[in-house]
């Protein structure tokens, strides 16, 4: 072992541990058991109802299959404090699990008010089924200010996950354990994609790995990413590791408006694999059905902890991991270091190895992307997602070699279709 | 034992240890010694100097005596980053030690440039004295805006630290290991109160106290916070300590205008010791010389952790500790019961007792302040500090009971003394 871990340090990496157990041992897993369901759906029909959104139900979908374990259900208060101030829960037994994002249900007063005494309510999907049941409930006061402020270190107007869902939404919180009717599915012909925490363990066995990185992304690969996760499993190869697994994990919850869709990316994922950009063989393309807060370093914990209980146990981080632009202000909202520096610190992910990306970009002499070579900065050409979408719109095709064409394809006929659609919406409504 | 901790049990406390060590051991001192005084004066003249605000020399003040322990200066960015998201530090042997304020020095751009690549400066007082020098220094970016989010939990205008400390700040935070060159002293007439974590410790010793509880307040002292400190003292009593003593810890930096300022709280104080309702025997008073941030439950964490570094094992916690109104809203800016909540769960506490108000008022019946009885709620006076500085400031005397007639005797002439000299400005400046 002393070869490895010297050419570990070699590599800038730092191995902590072989596969990394789930916080707090086995996952949970909240879906009601078939024979059972029956007597819970008559249950669950009896009690008052909450109504949920499209984004509230992706947040059961995520708790219930574990990815938030040990959390088993939406927070009472003492775990959103505990989330809101410390971005960490403390267990029973006095170790700490990261919790970065607070996962919690909002009602408003006539909701609150018609639950009354009742310690338990049916939740009910933006469908009108009956998807769930919260019991021990615990109804508590939701300061969107102070939520906002220190989830986002802001609270200027603007943030996608803010308006779509906080502002919207009622003063209370209701908190309490979670029972899904039956696994939560969306019927969009990628629910094959969607591999429960279990489903992704179970398939890291078959493929016998022993090491698994994951990559979180919520835009098109490009041949800089491939580049990235290729190094990134050469690297693992060289420190010992027989068979690494790429987990390239897009995030399938809600996005804002500007991101390309999943099924575009998922459309586009498949071609870079049908390309031989990635390898299928040592490659799982798995959806995280998490929604997107846009929340910087307090949100890559939490892409990082759900990706620890499906099995991963190297994350591959890059520059500004869950960032986006000042809502008001010409600047990054976070410093582009921080998400790197916050995670490689916090409670609860000590066990976590961190993969720092090393920066790719266009390489004008070699015309293939690239490591960045300082020495020779200005060969080099950054080509940031606002650039890649603005080439895909206008039909003006990147250089060669930023991305595999087939790839490149999918996006141009999505943005083809949009500005058909744009040019539909201006033909029907009177200027 | 047993009786112990089943009375303790009854009286609601958990008692987790005797005396508790400062964190990470033995308390940092960075007052360099009277020996090295010359040598080290001459290294800082040779250096870039920084000058500090009032405030921030109050930090320096705080941080030499060790009240931040383990903390060794000013937060580099790694420090910085762990106290705005984490509320704590994680130590070299990987222990939490909690650290709920960023504990920063800002510089402006003009400073930066004169630093240079120095790799030390010299602190220079609000008078042009060197004080102190700071070593292995790292610069590194100021976001105000999620300082101020991340700590408050709210950006709106009108929170005093901010308004007088962070907004005229540079953009810059300097970080570095700490040197004073002689203790922080202010010729007030109070530096005798002025204890520091180490002398509290001996002086703890001296009267060989078995239980130290702490109370921190920036108030008058009224018979309702008498009866709460006695009673405290009667529930240790009756847990088996048998020397409990009480830290009576007035906050003596930075308060908001409308504060009674500390000398004139000291003199209250002092008078509350001398007509008995307070014991000397079982009391120490000192100031404690943090600034106050108003930042509720993210506070209320420092002011528990300075104490427990300076001896303390209880800590007394009401409603909405170190709260104030929102300063936009007509509302109390954070939940009044969130920081006895928060500081309950917060990492690196653990160790901490945490002795929970019980609310005292104004008994009508009775004609003094006592525990607040719901059976018989309309007897109650609740008299808020508003209240009470409406009475001293209009002469109007407060109930018979609610405090001692000297101490009350201070306040008033504070108050007289206040339109006094808002009188003689009325008549010097032109209407």
């Amino acid at each position: 072992m002393q070869s490895l871990s010297s050419s570990c340090s070699r590599s800038g990496l730092s191995v902590k541990s072989s596969l990394i157990e789930a916080d707090g041992g086995a996952l949970v897993d909240l879906v009601v058991p078939e024979s059972k369901r029956g007597l819970k759906i008559s249950e669950a029909e009896a009690l008052p109802k909450v109504k949920l959104t499209k984004i509230d139900l992706e947040w059961v979908h995520v708790v219930s299959e574990g990815w938030a374990s040990p959390l088993k259900g939406f927070m009472r208060e003492n775990e959103y404090l505990q989330s809101l101030h410390f971005n960490c829960l403390r267990m029973g037994d006095g170790t700490l699990v990261n919790m970065s994002l607070p996962i919690v249900l909002a009602i408003d007063d006539e909701v609150k008010e018609r639950i009354g005494g009742s310690g338990s309510v049916a939740l009910v999907g933006p469908d009108g089924d009956l998807v769930a049941i919260l019991s021990s409930i615990e109804i508590y006061k939701h300061n969107k200010e102070e939520r906002i402020a220190r989830t986002w270190g802001t609270t200027a107007p603007g943030l996608p996950y803010v308006e779509e869902v906080i502002t919207p939404a009622g003063n209370w919180l209701i908190g309490g354990d979670l029972e899904v009717l039956k696994p939560i599915k969306y019927n969009d012909g990628l629910d094959h994609y969607r591999l429960s925490p279990q489903q992704l363990r179970k398939e890291f066995d078959r493929r016998q790995a022993d090491a698994v990185f994951a990559f979180q992304l919520r835009n098109p690969v490009h041949n800089g990413h491939a580049l990235l996760m290729n190094d990134t499993r050469r690297r693992l190869l060289e420190m010992g590791y027989k068979n690494p697994i790429l987990l390239l994990h897009p995030l399938g919850g809600f996005t804002k408006a500007d991101d390309v869709p999943l099924d575009v990316r998922m459309e586009q994922h498949s071609k870079v694999l049908e390309d031989g950009i990635l390898d299928p063989e040592t490659t799982i393309v798995a959806i995280f059905p998490s929604p997107m807060h846009y929340a910087g370093p307090t949100e890559v914990q939490w892409h990082a902890k759900a990706r620890i209980n499906a099995g991963a146990n190297f994350y591959i981080v890059g520059r500004d991991p869950a960032g986006m632009g000042h809502p008001t202000e010409k600047r990054d909202l976070y410093d582009p270091d921080h998400g790197k520096k916050v995670l490689s610190m916090a409670p609860g992910l000590e066990k976590l190895n961190i993969l720092p990306f090393r920066v790719a970009a266009y390489d004008t002499v070699a015309k293939k992307m690239a490591f960045f070579d300082p020495s020779r900065a200005k060969d080099f050409l950054f080509i940031s997602g606002t650039k890649m979408r603005t080439y895909a719109r206008t039909g003006e095709n990147p250089p060669d070699g930023f991305m595999c064409p087939g790839g490149w394809d999918v996006l141009v006929k999505y943005y083809e279709s949009l500005q058909a659609e744009d040019s539909t919406l201006k033909q029907t409504v009177p200027a």
